[in-house]
């Protein structure tokens, strides 16, 4: 019951292949004969100029950038509670250790144009990665035939202050960031969500040494519902993620068989005027009602599926937040609907999907971020720990790494 | 000058793909067959019992025995200041916001055998998954013959509270953990250093939705040095990275010729008794020393290079820890040398080589728990959010997504 829908495993590795080498080779040429081929768009600029950018803004309507300007501040705000400070450990007199977080200096944002133009993404990424201090972030995102790119992308964009930005779609745009051309920067992580070509591309951009924020997979959520819940609103929040994509799955988990029987007639009802109808229809035939006979089954169950959004629509939902152990992101109560973590509660949106909430985390700071470990020995300290090194060197039969003790241990005896 | 030794690319994809695809289909049978093929062991049992492993305590010498728990109680120690608890965040009036941790469940660790039996990585792996919480830790490593490890392996696996281990080496032993066998149970995340074989089974694991530490490479060291520093010191801390293995590299940075004159001179000294010469002559021929006219200019090399090891041999070091961007664990100061990191400092020794310590954290207790996101948004709560939802989801075509929002909102005026 923990299985997805299977999704007809293209082989794209030979287009791929193919692209990565064209744009390791040609640079920018390259970029455009694709740009062209796939976007139809016929040059002549790979970047999206100042101008472009500065006037997008107007033609964004006041309410969306009022919406917008209130999702970026509550992001900013939950992701900077994410910035930790490590202690110093004396962990022997003498050793003293401790870890520091640098940013990830470069990094490269991912964004689909296509019928939904993601700015809400760019919030999701953008923000963190300011937030870690990542001294170049550059955006990739395919524009139209004429060049265009979607306005409110350009102006989430600038309001978290990303200046580089460029009309790449598809694989060509993940291999132009992972070997740079004429216009593009190369960058070390690549992040973003995108169709197969996207997908592919990114685990390709990883052999090259390149990270990536998530593996990929099809989105999904899972509801936790006892008698205390609205069915209405199940209904609702089943709908708005199966229509994210046919391949999408939605499933409820309930103690109240009524409960069931309930959601699904408020599906029918609701779906009806859905613009996105035909993909939710599809969603929902992979998807599965289960009732159980305890909210620990119900529990347990979820943990086994480890869905990338649940909601505990059941009384109390604090009291079940210890059970959880593999979710992407938890929504709580009959009043926190998932499509409020998709754009405005402030937690990220980008998360592990087809179980891989089993051992992966969400996008956060730390995904901007490594950290770096260091450590400073004094000579009471080596004189501490140096004996203990020089034993366990040897019985590792690394004879140079016991030398680099005792060298120093013997010029303490003399000094 | 960051590059690296080119280590010839053998395509291991068929062998490797054969291995996995065989234990899949046959468990213990087909492990029990590369066992006997690759290590000569001729079963009849994968696991080591209980027994055995209480056994191996007693083989261990005692001032091994003292040493391995000296090193455990400083790794321990400084693991235990890596666990975080963050803050809840009311990002808007009604909205709150928070992560927490939860162990990954069930996680692998190879340890390779071979020359050198390398139970400090059992610490340096155990202790964190420990620490973490994880409710199954696994240790695969390979046997001799006679289906002997060693018992190093075992008393420091015992010691962290590993009782699960299996005879399994190589690629074997990676498929194993990622397709679970009769004998073994399924990991969803896999640790630890390896050969080549390894490291390409590890890549191939992530095919099968299996998360790894870390990408392979080399190991290296770079040192930063004035005059202050100690030529001895330095070459023999380059020999312990040389010894490694010819692949490995060691770098030396300096802004006194002299320093590096006398560092070359106390090498051909110090080489001379080695054990494992022949290593680290090789990794030094493929090795650089390099004279720069100023300190700045050494640092922004060592980030571009962006060393597993750093070493500071210089006077202040503390100055310098700001400048640093791009490493995996650094050493500060003469009496500061890399066996202790390697060892017994307390900070974990599997780190980012090959320069993925541009994008890559070594490992640490993060790397053994993932973090969810909840989000708390009360009746007021959403009043205040759920008008920017639903202009932004309208504005990226996803009407259920709002309807998620109005149902409530209507909801809530007929309160």
């Amino acid at each position: 019951m923990c299985q997805r829908p299977q999704i007809p495993a293209q082989d794209l590795d030979l287009l791929v292949s193919d692209i990565f080498r064209s744009v390791k080779l040609s640079g920018d040429e390259a970029l455009l004969k694709y740009a062209k081929l796939f976007d139809g768009y016929n040059g002549p600029s790979l970047e999206i100029s100042q101008d472009e950018i500065d006037a997008a803004a107007q033609q964004v309507p006041d309410a969306l950038q009022d919406a917008i300007r209130l999702a970026a501040s509550n992001i900013e705000r939950f992701h900077s509670s994410q910035v930790v400070e490590f202690p110093k450990v004396e962990t022997a007199k003498g050793v003293v250790c401790w870890q520091e977080s640098r940013a990830i200096e470069s990094v490269g944002l991912y964004i689909p144009g296509g019928s939904a133009p993601l700015f809400s993404t760019v919030l999701m990424l953008g923000i963190p990665a300011k937030i870690a201090g990542c001294s170049q972030v550059i955006l990739c995102t395919p524009c139209d035939k004429n060049g265009f790119v979607d306005p409110a992308i350009l102006f989430a964009a600038k309001l978290v202050g990303i200046t580089r930005i460029f009309r790449l779609g598809g694989i060509q745009a993940i291999a132009a960031m992972t070997f740079g051309s004429q216009s593009v920067p190369t960058v070390v992580k690549i992040f973003g969500p995108g169709n197969q070509y996207v997908n592919a591309a990114k685990k390709k951009a990883t052999d090259f040494g390149v990270a990536i924020d998530l593996p990929a997979g099809p989105s999904e959520v899972l509801v936790i519902a006892d008698s205390s819940a609205v069915p209405e609103f199940i209904a609702a929040d089943l709908l708005s993620q199966a229509e994210h994509g046919s391949d999408s799955q939605v499933v409820l988990v309930t103690t109240d068989r009524a409960v069931a029987e309930k959601t699904l007639k408020a599906i029918n009802n609701q779906i009806r005027d859905l613009p996105r109808r035909e993909i939710a229809e599809k969603a929902l035939a992979a998807s599965r009602f289960i009732v159980m006979d305890s909210l620990e089954n119900c529990f347990a169950f979820s943990n086994e599926y480890a869905p990338e959004h649940l909601i505990l629509s059941v009384s109390e939902p604090q009291k079940w937040v210890g059970k959880i152990v593999s979710a992407g992101s938890v929504f709580l109560g009959n009043w926190s609907c998932e499509s409020a973590g998709d754009y405005a509660s402030g937690t990220n949106h980008t998360l592990p999907t087809a179980g891989f909430a089993k051992n992966y985390s969400g996008v956060s700071v730390d995904s901007f971020v490594k950290k770096i470990s260091f450590q400073q020995i004094s000579k009471s300290g080596l004189q501490q720990i140096g004996p203990a090194i020089e034993v366990m060197a040897e019985a590792e039969s690394l004879i140079a790494h016991k030398n680099a003790v005792t060298i120093r241990l013997k010029a303490l005896q003399n000094d």
